[in-house]
């Protein structure tokens, strides 16, 4: 069997995530305040994975669903993901200075854009995944999508993690904060995509079992490149959260221990795609590259 | 005719609305982390005249329809509203220590916790959103709101509002900045009624009319009792928009016209509900009763 070719796959997908991301700002015009856009902007269109709309894409394909369909919708998490960056960096959260090698939203443009423009983020998220969805699926995928980035998933995570600084300390507690933290919005990126595919309830299963366990390992990796201080690979300096006291895998458990811990979540992610036949190949080929990305070839 | 008693109407929803958002964040439970829902709790459930969601319930009256499909939908709007005092109160915005009496959520629960649980009650209010309308109107009801609150509506305000500290001179722009900071909500109240109410298009023209002037009516009358110090009818220290050079109607133009402005503006909404007939009682008695706020009787 000839393995699948992420790297073309991304080539294709990702310029067209990149198009729908500048073409929904720019759709915004002139209603849109000029300092507050450009904030957005900043914070939106300043490089980074699309790795959620690439798995909402990939997700489609592997329930044999139209990956088109999918693009629009997984570009409103994207959005999503951008708030949850621009907030987080925020001083009175993480304090982060860089993000993605250039200055961080409230750097750039004053707390106030910064804490604005992420709220106009997460709310246009909603105009543009409702828009791009069928009509009979809007009430799922909202409902979804607004579940796994509120208060029981990304931003309770966010809440547990500033909370837990100087305090978490069992690799559990970690994990629990994370699925919330991370995991929650790759398992919607994914059950969007099975949704408008049109997939069956074991489909779905699946494919959120699969973002579940691809979520942690993501967590894990990013921590462990900050813990061995891989400044390049991680898009900011690392180093910060261990300034911060901030609980880790790599921390708490050890690098080897992450590493090992990321092996076998990807393995769980990929053994999770069984009932999705060869068509989950794109999603496969996603979770070897995070243990790629982890150090291990 | 005897006129519409709206203590009455107010004492009949007000704790019906209270109640609904209090199982809304009840049913949260464990997953959600205590602090968070501790501030959430604060920010929702510390008093508020539950205007929003007593228009949407109104106007789905005015059409016809069962005014008790519109509360659920309706709270949705009063958790965006919440969500938006959090942010506005931030130190990095109106830095406002003190709202409807008592802390403001930073004051409470520090600058973290507030600026997640505006996230939070953002992001969940489209939970309940979708999930409180029949799944055909999901996606009109989801596009509505999130564009009233959006870059486009209510946070293009804000971004405006920050940027206009000091700048800002004319009773023209500052009712610009205001139309989206305020009123582009009230617009979506009343439409999220009709809509729910299966409205015509020439009712939902008349609502929406009805809400933007209304929603002005209303930032005028709060600026104004800002303006001459009324802490009480206004549920925080006044003169903070003085003491922070923020362009205001009574700053501009004075106290005076702005009561005549006021009387315009609650006559322009009256006059919009012309075509509704006699069902837009409880609408009218509400514009009414926002002119009676602003000290006239």
């Amino acid at each position: 069997m000839v393995p699948f070719n992420l790297d073309e796959y991304q080539k294709l997908w990702k310029p067209q995530i990149d198009a729908v991301l500048l073409e929904v700002l720019d759709e915004l015009g002139e209603g849109c305040p000029d300092g507050l856009q450009k904030a957005m902007r900043h914070a939106v269109l300043g490089g980074g994975k699309r790795l959620r709309p690439i798995l909402c894409v990939a997700a489609a394909r592997a329930c044999g669903g139209g990956e088109s369909a999918a693009l629009c919708p997984g570009c409103a998490l994207e959005l999503i993901h951008a708030y949850s960056l621009v907030h987080d960096d925020l001083p009175a959260m993480d304090d982060d200075d860089v993000r993605r090698g250039r200055p961080a939203c409230h750097k750039a443009f004053g707390e106030a854009l910064a804490i604005l423009s992420g709220d106009a983020l997460l709310t246009h998220a909603f105009v543009v995944l409702a828009e791009s969805v069928p009509a009979p699926m809007a009430q799922a995928a909202v409902v979804m999508v607004a579940k796994a980035a509120g208060p029981l998933g990304m931003v309770g995570g966010q809440a547990d993690d500033v909370g837990g600084e100087g305090r978490v300390s069992s690799v559990d507690e970690i994990e629990q904060i994370h699925s919330r933290k991370t995991a929650a919005l790759f398992e919607a990126a994914v059950g969007l995509g099975g949704l408008l595919a049109g997939a069956a309830q074991e489909q779905l299963d699946a494919l959120r079992a699969y973002g579940r366990a691809l979520g942690l390992a993501y967590q894990v990796t990013d921590d462990l490149l900050a813990h061995v201080g891989d400044d390049k690979a991680l898009g900011r300096p690392a180093g910060s959260d261990r300034a911060k006291n901030k609980p880790t895998h790599p921390v708490v458990a050890g690098a080897d221990a992450s590493q090992k811990r990321i092996s076998a979540l990807v393995q769980a992610a990929i053994t999770a795609l069984g009932p999705l036949g060869g068509q989950a190949d794109a999603l496969g080929a996603i979770a070897a590259s995070v243990e790629k990305r982890a150090g291990k070839p």
